[in-house]
């Protein structure tokens, strides 16, 4: 399997005549061959007019062709085999166990997505059959689908360079709701980009798909993802990554003559609230599971508990303690590339300057380039809530513990964060009351909740939210993990007094999908 | 029923200190009393603080009281009697039939989102059971719920001022939703707010709802209504109006540190394709009910047939003919106020001076003020196709018919359309294959496709879409009439391991609330 260096527009090997881009081994400082000329606005053009004409045949697919077409996605994925995995390891220094597991996850959600095709459900499918005698006028026939938005622009997530990358949970979810997808690979792990992105090619191939169904570019972000999300045949765009990345991209798609949605998932500190009997009873094992949530894959997660919000008292200094006792112990991690590693250093040098911040523990320094090392840092209330700068997300394995005097403080904290992917609760049974009262302020900033957990780790299932007010996302109305992902690409059409010869056989006389219809009001068995 | 002139912030009556607004009956061109003293940022910030401190109540209100308060608003709307009749006839100049009509479906659409609360469809209920033994890890429990999105400011629209202002649609789905509204009322009819206003207030008082569940203000839009939407405390915008209103206000929600959605109602034409065999088997049937359709309300819905695409030949000739004799003998009609009938006349007249467009009808000469005309135009699809000021909506009852050598043409045009609320096609069964063939474009342009009707009248139901791509809407994601409209006020929550006394009652076990929800895959019975 011999990387080209080249980009996909449909079937086509394309290469680029802008300033080339080099994977690099971030454990070593290393550059990897091959060099991947970027893309420029003829790419770009090339392949929003292909995924354009695709539109219209690959949106009304049957349920059934366009889930195989998810499954043989991830059939092929899984037949690149090692070659992908070393890739992917050389171009993040992330270790074979992680890479290999989200190999699985990631074929996993496009067979999740494929199942999710197949029930259909994702139509909401709406009839409310004509009254042709109602009073003082007739009610019309009307039958209400979804239908998928257009092409989307999918941006790869340095973070996740397969399951929110090339073929990850935005693409699977467009490729679901029936839109094309031109995914704008990210720079830091391009051979994975190009690997993932042929078998997704030879995917289409196979399963007779059209042409532009799916294209692969690469190139500056500033030129060939402004060029894309600006282009009038894109319709939505969804974006893992940096604050002022996704908030870049939302400005490009508000500034079009057409404005489209963007779904940017971009920041979040992951709050998590010790309560006082939780605290007491098991503050060791509690230091035990936070480092290593923290400190896991080298803290780049975006579900990273970033923060922690506790009662002062001895209880807490002894989860303190404990904490950085294994945090010291913990072996400096690579980071995926060089940019992550010094943001996240200035990051976390800038808390430990900072005159109202106490650094608590540090990991273990690292032998060679790009090691981070997990930090651990505390302050009082007042500091955190004089300062909006501690709000600041440090992405890596740094957190910050914020000590209060009493729950009020504790609510008073949750009341000012900021939007979050998720917040976390840790309590006992005397706590209940405590929490109770902090749920409407937790509920109103977090997308997912938790009790007696660590936000990392995001199931793919059905009631999974990876999402939540701004700047967490820059749309709190949707999820990018779960089956609920799809609906971010789908638009309701209503059908009046068409006959049967015209509709959509999901809205048709005798229900030939077979789907549970609202009909009338009632659930169609 | 004295008016006071006074705004409403909760409970209370409270007067502006801007300039006055007052109502004006176009069909005299007289003044109304009383006049009403505009808000400012202070009228502002205490509406949306008194939002806030509902929300969290407002929101965990019991399903059942929830839809009791949407049935009392109505109750209360209804007990208004002729005063409300009156004051609205009076500040719109619509006739009587129209506004009690409109009464009518202003308390339906209240009690339609009562049933709709009540069945809970829309909190959208997801479970995924832990799975404690999965290998290689377990899962944990997971429960997603819609949770409403906080205080909506509402604008009313000025073409419906019961049915899609102060209790309209956006504010009965936002209340539906669990989401406290403050509406900016349009100042065209103050009155009819205030009326409106107070009967929500008293239903609110009735049902013990937290005060700030409703407030009502008055005053310039781009004073109050930019501060408003700028307001933090505001977290969705309703809108239907203008494109240049509607896009000032998405500019706004944008502009904000947090950014909001903003669901504004614009601009359509409502394109109405006419094929062959139907225009041949019933052209003179199609012309009646066309300028029915056309002078309905002197043309002031946002759903008017402002265009029509056909092929030419001597059957559309006889169309063309045909509409033209029904429209020069329709009388004129009161506009709703001066600034939209000085629009009208604008529009139309810029129309009739076209070079490529000729003037076919005008409908009678109006005896007062402010007496809008019907106008019939035809122009050719080449001109139309080459001058976009041809696509600019002319609010009002004034259409272009654009003559096509064929159906590539026809769909060239319909390609070239901007998004559209509705597409309408009259059809034979010997048009069934073109009309098939411009289905995939139609699709793609609108939220509602008709099959030889008209589009003026949007019933409220289950299967109703009332949005459309943009300019049609800020959103096509959502429609703004119907059921589905609560969801633009949602977000969904997921809660991960929580004990059951910590859950809201949609999500705990043994289903206590008796919903549908999709527990482990499949629909709980």
């Amino acid at each position: 399997m011999t990387l080209t260096g080249k980009m996909l527009i449909g079937q086509q090997a394309v290469a680029g005549d802008r300033e080339a881009i080099r994977g690099l081994d971030p454990a070593t400082g290393n550059r990897l061959e091959p060099p991947y000329a970027g893309g420029g606005d003829a790419q770009v053009n090339q392949a929003c007019a292909l995924a354009w004409a695709a539109f219209d045949s690959y949106r009304e697919t049957s349920l059934a062709s366009r889930a195989g077409f998810l499954e043989v996605i991830a059939d092929e994925i899984e037949g690149l085999g090692d070659a992908l995995i070393e890739r992917a390891m050389a171009e993040t220094g992330l270790p074979r166990p992680r890479i290999q597991g989200e190999r699985g996850r990631t074929c996993q959600q496009l067979r999740t997505f494929a199942r999710t095709v197949r029930a259909g459900e994702w139509l909401d499918v709406r009839i409310d059959t004509a009254l042709p005698e109602r009073q003082p006028q007739a009610r019309p026939d009307l039958r209400q689908r979804q239908v998928p938005l257009g092409p989307v622009a999918v941006f790869g997530a340095s973070n996740f360079p397969l399951a929110f990358s090339v073929a990850g949970g935005d693409t699977a979810s467009a490729l679901a709701a029936g839109c094309p997808v031109v995914v704008k690979a990210h720079s830091a792990h391009p051979g994975t980009s190009e690997l993932v992105g042929r078998a997704v090619a030879r995917a289409a191939q196979r399963c007779a798909m059209p042409e532009g169904v799916f294209s692969l570019l690469f190139g500056s972000g500033h030129e060939v993802g402004i060029a894309l999300v600006s282009h009038p045949h894109i319709k939505a765009v969804g974006f893992t990554g940096s604050r002022r990345g996704g908030l870049a991209l939302c400005r490009a798609a508000q500034a079009r003559p057409e404005p489209v949605p963007v779904y940017a998932e971009m920041s979040s500190l992951n709050p998590v609230f010790l309560f006082p009997a939780a605290l007491q009873a098991r503050g060791e094992a509690l230091a035990q599971g936070f480092v290593a949530s923290l400190t896991q894959g080298a803290g780049q997660f975006c579900t990273n508990p970033g923060l922690v919000v506790a009662r002062q008292g001895a209880p807490l200094d002894a989860f303190v303690a404990a904490a950085a006792g294994h945090l010291n112990g913990s072996p400096a991690q690579t980071m995926l590339t060089p940019g992550i590693y010094e943001a996240f250093t200035a990051g976390a040098d800038a808390l430990a300057r900072h005159a109202q911040v106490q650094r608590v523990a540090s990991g273990l320094p690292g032998d060679g380039p790009n090691r981070g090392q997990a930090q651990l840092f505390v302050t009082q209330a007042e500091a955190f809530l004089a300062d909006p700068a501690l709000q600041a997300e440090v992405f890596g394995a740094a957190s910050l513990i914020v000590q209060c005097r009493d729950d009020a403080q504790m609510r008073q904290i949750a009341e000012q964060l900021e939007g979050q992917l998720t917040a976390t609760l840790h309590l006992d049974d005397a706590d209940l009351d405590s929490a109770r009262a902090l749920l409407p302020t937790l509920e109103r900033k977090a997308g997912r909740l938790l009790v007696n957990g660590w936000p990392t780790g995001v199931e793919v299932c059905d009631a999974m939210v990876h999402g939540g007010p701004f700047p967490a996302t820059s749309d709190p109305r949707s999820t990018s993990v779960g089956t609920a992902a799809i609906r971010r690409f789908l638009r309701p059409v209503c059908y009046q007094d068409f006959p049967d010869s015209l509709l959509p056989a999901a809205l048709g006389q005798g229900n030939p999908l077979r789907l549970r219809r609202l009909l009338d009001g009632e659930r169609e068995a």
